[in-house]
């Protein structure tokens, strides 16, 4: 337990709105958003990067552990204490300002404690955004901490991308304040200092503020569902799409059976859009869009699309079995219920994959044919990100079946996903959700001694104090 | 100077063709594109990342500087040794393999030492480009090193945004290999150590190899030439075009009528394309573009573009007051003509800055009415990227000023436009050149000392030995 007298002289440095620490208070703090429960010395609120920086520069020279924590909204405990009771948690949740337009630079110099709708929302009568599409609603220090990707990755890219500027703390005795916050597209001179806080999960300093890059907002967008006529034929629709339509394309999601069908039982409010009701073995959520506003002269997008897939479906040995346009907003509702519908459709064992694009539905078909024989009853409700890679692969157990009573099931079941998508598949075990506590024993496993040597050495010279819920 | 039996050991390491000593073999290496001539004790040319390893070993054990030399287009003068003739060049022009494309990626795996017009060569055909836009032909080492941006970034970004892998020798006594050479989009599984080899001049490391993010070539372009109603409505003509022609965008390139005269003066092959041959204050290279190739029910580009700027034009206090479509071969090669006209109109004495895109232009008025109190008869001739900040501000002096013999003239003046740039307006000093022996000392003076701190730290983690131009 930490000493009392720390407590005094944290609630000094943040005033009594800045300092939680009755349990009552720190329950929600303590609790991730899926998976886990730890326990908190305390709950620190800074509401400026001064007051950070005080806050870290105590914790440092007394060895108080801090984990960060933003939205609390991610899936791998990397913003939740462990359950010793002896770390005190970081909160973003009060460091709400800035929020600084600059239209015709397209920044916004912004607090790391608002959340993505918010900014959005306040973004949106300048025809802007910040284009990473999620289905949870993080805060902007969290996005960064994980380098989120999104739907939209394949048009927009990752927050790495978007990211122009950042101010930082340190885990030093000082707090040191890291002031990176150039809003400047072009700027080379020597270490791109940002790069470290960017998906390092808080690891080697805490983000209070940040200078983000801006898009104009879509103004036209088209969506079509489209079955491909196998799923070892998928890379080839994406490679068509993407010829017939360039930067046009601005998501294509892969969709299973399993995790469709699943939306479908358990999101009420969802139409069934397949003909007769039969969800296809595979589905792709392809969506165009345009920044521009429609035009007199210009032929409507979703024309466009259809033109483009008939084109495809009509060719010789087509990657295309069947397709149609429909409304944007039902298709993806559909898109964001996957999430949801796989989660109550039994016990739940996720994973954030990635893969060279070739690779995806190689993988995928290799653990469908496999999974039989290795682990019988467990079904694949996979969903993902096709056009750069990611993919949401979901196993699920029927919560009655027995053998979740014995913990080295999952842990069997993990090291075989793990093993088959990284070794054999030369993927990524992480590919949007970073490292917490939860996956450090794959990054332990996974990261060669040289990278392991280098990031414990840069930890020492950045951050030596013990911030986060990981070890680089 | 080096002792010979080094010079014997590194012949064994890579042969007679991977090494030269003869002045005569040496003299093209130890010349910079424009400004320096240095001395090298031999040039290193490995073939594969293990030669590059083996030499770099060698080299740190015994105490044997290194300056990494790609294409040698720069302009700060980081690929040439000093004058001393104790550094070493290691060359990056044998690094040609390996050379693979992975069409469904969109990703290239390729050496570090190929050109980039070799690159977009070979890749024509199957209807991708590394999508950086440059006036020079630099080896692909050399463009992560400096992290080039070019006249395409408003559409696809820097070198950074589009590198996906790297292999890397580092300067330590082993010749470390790290093999960053994941061709994924989506991972982020600790810290990006490719990050702090791009955009760092090479002395974090060696380039062998990378694996690049591949765009679609683009299939319908087309130019016009802009004239802002005033230079300080250029902001608001950027806003009007993106906000009309979204992501359609790719180039918005400013050009004044000093460096626009230069180059119609001095390049004989260009057709005057102004009314009466005047040329205006200020004129705006606009191009849009569409990577999907034309379609029947289609508007051409052409008109789409004309409908847009008539749109402009015809507002009320229209910030544009003549715009003209015409074709895109005949403008782009006025643009990068520019450069070329500038350098035959007097001594010339360059600067790459950038700063936030409402910035550019004040700055530019800015030094305009205070240059002939400051430095009289200097003439601006900048040009450069107002779509991402950047600008290529070039000063001409007449090569018959008598005050070009005084070495305090160029200092001075070098010195007001860093001050101003950097102090006043916030901009950076090296937009896209990245940092050599030429910019060190605004290296020295702008980098806050925390920060420089953390850049010693980490060079002496990673890459110990003597290696590159630079002191970070």
């Amino acid at each position: 337990m930490i000493e009392s007298k720390h407590i005094e002289a944290l609630r000094q440095l943040l005033g009594g709105k800045g300092l939680l620490t009755a349990p009552a208070d720190m329950a929600g703090y303590e609790t991730g958003a899926r998976y886990d429960k730890g326990r908190a010395a305390f709950v620190a609120r800074p509401a400026s990067t001064a007051e950070t920086s005080a806050v870290v520069a105590y914790c440092v020279k007394n060895g108080i552990a801090l984990v960060p924590q933003s939205g609390n909204t991610g899936l791998v405990s990397g913003s939740t204490p462990d359950v010793t009771g002896s770390q005190g948690i970081l909160s973003l949740d009060r460091l709400a300002t800035p929020f600084d337009l600059d239209q015709v630079n397209r920044t916004v110099s912004a607090g790391a404690g608002l959340c993505l709708s918010d900014v959005n929302r306040r973004l949106e009568q300048a025809g802007l955004f910040f284009p990473i599409d999620l289905g949870a609603d993080p805060r902007l220090g969290g996005m960064i901490a994980t380098n989120t990707g999104g739907s939209r990755f394949l048009r927009y890219g990752d927050v790495r991308r978007n990211v122009l500027g950042l101010t930082v703390v340190l885990a030093d005795e000082a707090g040191t304040v890291l002031d990176l916050s150039s809003g400047l597209r072009k700027n080379n001179t020597g270490v791109d200092w940002k790069q470290l806080f960017i998906g390092t999960s808080g690891a080697f300093g805490i983000v209070t503020e940040c200078v983000l890059n801006l898009e104009p907002l879509p103004r036209q967008t088209a969506t079509a569902f489209l079955v491909p006529s196998s799923t070892d034929r998928v890379p080839d629709l994406l490679v068509a799409m993407e010829d017939a339509l360039g930067s046009y394309l601005s998501a294509f999601e892969g969709m299973s059976r399993n995790a469709v069908s699943a939306a479908l039982a358990h999101v009420p409010a969802l139409r069934n859009p397949f003909q007769g009701g039969l969800v296809p073995d595979f589905v792709i959520l392809a969506e165009i869009s345009r920044t521009s506003p429609p035009r007199a002269g210009e032929q409507p997008l979703d024309e466009v699309l259809e033109e483009v897939l008939s084109a495809i479906w009509e060719g010789e040995d087509a990657p295309l079995a069947d397709a149609f346009v429909g409304p944007p907003h039902e298709m993806w509702a559909l898109r964001h219920a996957l999430s949801e519908g796989v989660k109550h459709s039994g016990r739940l064992i996720a994973f954030d994959l990635s893969f060279r694009r070739g690779d995806i539905m190689r993988f995928l078909d290799h653990m469908k044919a496999g999974m039989p024989e290795q682990f019988y009853g467990v079904t694949i409700c996979d969903f993902g990100h096709i056009g750069d890679g990611g993919v949401h692969f979901n196993l699920v157990v029927p919560t009655d079946d027995p053998r979740l009573a014995n913990p080295g099931f999952e842990a069997a079941l993990r090291e075989w996903v793990f093993k088959v998508a990284v070794e054999d598949f030369g993927g990524s075990y992480s590919a949007e959700h970073a490292i917490g506590r939860k996956n450090q024993v794959f990054y332990d496993r996974y990261t060669p001694d040289e990278i392991r040597r280098l990031a414990a050495g840069l930890k020492a010279i950045t951050s030596p104090g013990p911030l986060g819920s990981v070890t680089f």
